[in-house]
Order: structure tokens, then C-alpha cells, then sequence
């Protein structure tokens, strides 16, 4: 197997690009993909100030690495959602890939901060766990964002992911959701923009990319997420990708060119009801947002355990 | 197992209605989803002439079935494609369902009439063989119905069939494809409506019903299928709906309602340039149509190697 480039030996093959790479131009593949994907949406200006939400896993720490790689100003935000040993591996992940490269890498602790973990948050709230943490997520990091006056805020969402959730959204035919799925989110009502620069590339080449690159990140999927809807949605595009490859990048892509923009109104619908939550300020479409609402539910169980 | 609606015996369940039922509550389920279908879109009027698209399979003896239980009128069309003992066999059935019950069984042979079989036709013309197939039953589907005054062309795709279908123009956002998927597609410009009042049923439910009417169909599915996109399609929406029952229901139903009017433009787009085709007059987008085309293609090398 020759490097398509260079005909040098090859270290991987990209079926849906038809092509080998070796090691220094499969790196360079996945920086031009970024490039590409931040160029054609639009995603950063040179100077812009990025918070990456990390994880600790390939693809938060991959495309933080390339954006540095690319000459961006990148800080990392990472959240500790109490989901017990998964959690403290992957906080070790982050901090060691900050520490290294001597970067800024915010914390925010869900049980320290906010009184409640994801597993019994989710419990406590009867909500599906990751329902729970997602809704934390986008909430804490839209206010980190806020907080550090960041112009951005950079999530590692890569082409499977955009595709499963594509899938999910289209299955149901959600189309205040699908109005919504964009790789470029622009800031809007007090949310900070948000963007996805590894639209471009699969979660196969982010894992080689952190291989090739020597970046060590949790390998393990957070086991709240066993069996849940996305990775099934994933495995059914996996198999019709196996098939055709290509397949995923033409859904994807394809929604964007000649679909999202069918649905652009219902997802404007929702978004013109915007007003801020009493209780913490961040725009929501009711009195209080998800994420206090979540909060109120959530962290009373946990003191009340604490208490006795 | 018990009946849902009797609390006898079940003999079937069907997950997507958490339900189970005996023989002659299933029977009455099929018949009531068909004629929910054939209300809902406005499939049929009383009085109507119906011409069934009959392959000898589950699909399309079930309809012609159901159409005639429910009063209906409708003879059948079989066609010959010359697809080696698959064809022979599936004729067989054909013949047989409409001769035990006295029912009109109009026959077209592409061999014979035309020169040409599927697998010889598709390759000269350089056609994957289920496109070659498709585009040739469309218009010997439309020609027949013409030829016998029949108001509209009834076929026996069910529910798995269309959300595959679906996925397919999905996954490409083919979106003058999707302008067109409906149960119903009205007559116009010389082509008769077509229905398609299986889409409430699973392929899982029409085989049912074959047997527990005591109906013989052919079990094999056609060999010139095997591999097909399509076939992969179903496989990766079986995956999904194992685990969330009615998936495929909401998928395809979700889309005629809140979706496919959003595509509906690109479909009239083309619909507005048909004109007849100069060989055989039927509308179409081009000098010829498609199947004029093929003809000229797939029926000289099959003479030719006649002479030799």
C-alpha cells in the first residue's frame, strides 16, 4: 500500500477518498480538511479568541491540536460530569494534553458547582442520562464562553457523529432539528457562536490522527452512552458505508447543500421566542431554563443524601 | 400469546402496534390498514377499474387479494422479464392465484414482445440489472393500464419497501426523488395514477397474510436483487427498528407529513417537460423514452446472436 501523495509507504487507507496516505501526509490530510471545513463555513477569523469543549477523547483533543497546528488562539474547557472512573480518565487525558503543550485548559466541576452528577442527576430528573448531559454541556459551555469572553466555542463533533444525529433527526423527521444542524451555529441572543471543524473527517482518522500525532486520549466510550440510540443509528451507517463508501460524506454534505435549507424556518421559529431564564440569564424558550430546571430537580436528591 | 383484540390464541405479533392477534383479527388488521391507506390518500373510488401489478411474490398477490375482499375491481398484469427459472417460477404463481379464483390475468412478455430478457437487456445497454428491470415495468405497468382503459396501477410495495426507498434518496437527498415518493401519484400527461395501498403493511405482515389465507406465493426473492443497495438499505433499517419498534412507520409517514410537500418543487420541475416519446408516444423527458432507448440497446445483440 503507497501513500497517494507521495508513493512512499503507506500507514492508512481512506476508502471514501479513494487513497493512501503515509504518516506525514495523512497529518497533513486531516489539517487540510479542517482548513477547509473552517474556510467553506466560515467557522474562525485569524485572532479570534476559541474555547475547546474537551473530553479527554480523540476528537476534542485532535481538533484542538489542529487548530493550534493552523496558528489559532485555542484554550481548552474541560467539564467533570461525575460519571465515576470515566470521569477521572478522562479529566487525566485533557489535563496531561494541556500540561504538555503548556495550554489553558478551564475546569468546571458539575458535582462541585452545581450540587449533582450525570448518573444520579439523570435519575433524579427521570431524564435518559445522555439527554442530561447534553443539555449540561451546551449549557456550561455557552456560559464558560460567556464568562472568558471567548468569540467561539469549538466542539469536536466529527463526520460520524454529524451523520448519526443527521439520521436520527431525519428518521424522525424533527424539523426544528434539522433547521438547526449546521456546522457553524453564529452567536445569537447571548449564545456564543459554534462551530465544528472536524465535519470533514471520520472518527477513524481522528483516532489516527492522535496515534500518529502522540496524543494519548481515553479510548473507552463513556458508559452512559451503551446502547443508546446515536451509537445504533451509527452502526446501521457504518454498515451501508462498508458498502459504499462515501456514503456518510454525501448525507452529510449533501443535507447541507440541497436540504438544510428547507427546514431553515422551523428552526428560526423556535429561536425568535428566546428570552432570558429567571433564574440564570441564559436565553431559553421558557421561564427557566432546561439546565436549572435540570438543577432544581437534580440537586436536591444528591443534598438530601448527603444530609443523612 | 394472547389476542389484543379477542384474548384467543395469538398467531402473530406486530411490535410497532404493541399488539398481538389471532388469524381472523390479523386478516381484519391488513384489510383495515388497506383501506385506511386507500382512505387517507384517496387511492381508490368505488367503481374504479384496477390493474395490479402482480410478480407472484407475497406483496403484490396480498393487494390483489385485500383489493377484492374489500369490492374492488381489479385484474392483474404479469410480466415476463425472462429472468431464467426465477421468472418461470414466479409466472407460475401468477397464473395459479388468478386461475383458482377466475380473475383476469393480463400477460406481457418482454422476450417475446420486445427481444430482449433482463439479464442480457441490462447488460448490453450497460444497466445495473434492477434498473434496466425497474425502468421497464414502469412503462409496461403504464402502457398495459393505457391499453385497457384502467383507471390506475395498483403495486405491491409495502411499508419496508418505501422507507428503504426513502433512505435511499435520503442518504443522496435526491430531492426531485423526494418530491415524488407518495402512495399516490395522480394521472397526468398520459401516465395512469399509481397507488400503493400496502404502505401501512411490513413485508413481515404481507407474508402473514399470504399464509393465513392459504395464498402460494414465490419465497425467493429475485437473484438479480442479491447485493443491491436496496436490499442493503433494508438490512440497516431492520437494525434500527429491531430496537425502537415503529421507526420505519414514523420515518416514512413522518415524511409525507411534515417533509416531502418541501420537495414537491423539484419533482414538478421535471414533471413539466414531458413530452411524447418520438418511437412509442409515451411521455417522457427526451427525444425517447427510457425504455425506447433500452430497447434499441438490449434487443439488436439478442437478435444478432439469434442469426448466428
Amino acid at each position: 500500500m503507497k501513500c497517494t501523495v507521495c508513493k512512499g509507504p503507506a500507514v492508512i487507507d481512506v476508502r471514501r477518498h479513494n487513497a493512501n496516505f503515509c504518516a506525514e501526509h495523512f497529518l497533513r490530510l486531516c489539517r487540510d480538511q479542517v482548513a477547509k471545513a473552517i474556510k467553506d463555513f466560515t467557522m474562525l477569523q485569524p485572532g479570534e479568541r476559541a474555547l475547546v469543549a474537551v473530553s479527554g477523547g480523540k476528537d476534542s483533543l485532535a481538533v484542538w491540536d489542529i487548530l493550534l497546528e493552523l496558528g489559532y488562539q485555542a484554550d481548552g474547557l474541560y467539564l467533570g460530569l461525575g460519571i465515576g472512573d470515566y470521569s477521572d480518565t478522562s479529566g487525566t487525558f485533557a489535563r496531561a494534553f494541556a500540561t504538555e503543550r503548556d495550554l489553558t485548559l478551564v475546569e468546571v466541576d458539575l458535582p462541585t458547582d452545581h450540587g449533582f452528577d450525570i448518573p444520579t442527576g439523570a435519575r433524579a430528573a427521570r431524564r435518559a442520562p445522555c439527554s442530561a448531559c447534553g443539555l449540561s454541556k451546551r449549557h456550561l459551555f455557552d456560559d464558560a464562553a460567556r464568562r472568558g469572553g471567548y468569540d467561539v466555542v469549538v466542539t469536536g463533533h466529527n463526520l460520524d457523529d454529524e451523520a448519526a444525529v443527521l439520521f436520527g433527526n431525519v428518521l424522525h423527521w424533527q424539523a426544528d432539528y434539522l433547521g438547526r444542524q449546521l456546522p457553524v451555529l453564529p452567536a445569537r441572543d447571548g449564545f456564543p457562536r459554534k462551530v465544528k471543524p472536524l465535519v470533514r473527517l471520520g472518527e477513524r482518522e481522528t483516532a489516527a490522527y492522535c496515534v500518529l500525532r502522540g496524543i494519548d486520549y481515553i479510548v473507552e466510550e463513556c458508559p452512559m452512552a451503551a446502547g443508546n440510540k446515536h451509537l445504533g443509528y451509527k452502526a446501521a451507517l457504518n454498515a451501508v458505508e462498508a458498502t459504499s463508501p462515501g456514503t456518510k460524506h454525501d448525507f452529510y454534505f449533501g443535507f447541507l447543500d440541497r436540504a438544510s435549507h428547507r427546514f431553515a424556518a422551523d428552526a428560526g421559529a423556535e429561536r425568535e421566542e428566546l428570552r432570558p431564564c429567571a433564574t440564570c440569564g441564559a436565553p431559553t424558550t421558557g421561564e427557566v431554563c432546561a439546565f436549572c430546571r435540570l438543577v432544581e430537580r437534580a440537586a436536591v436528591p444528591v443534598a438530601l443524601g448527603r444530609r443523612r
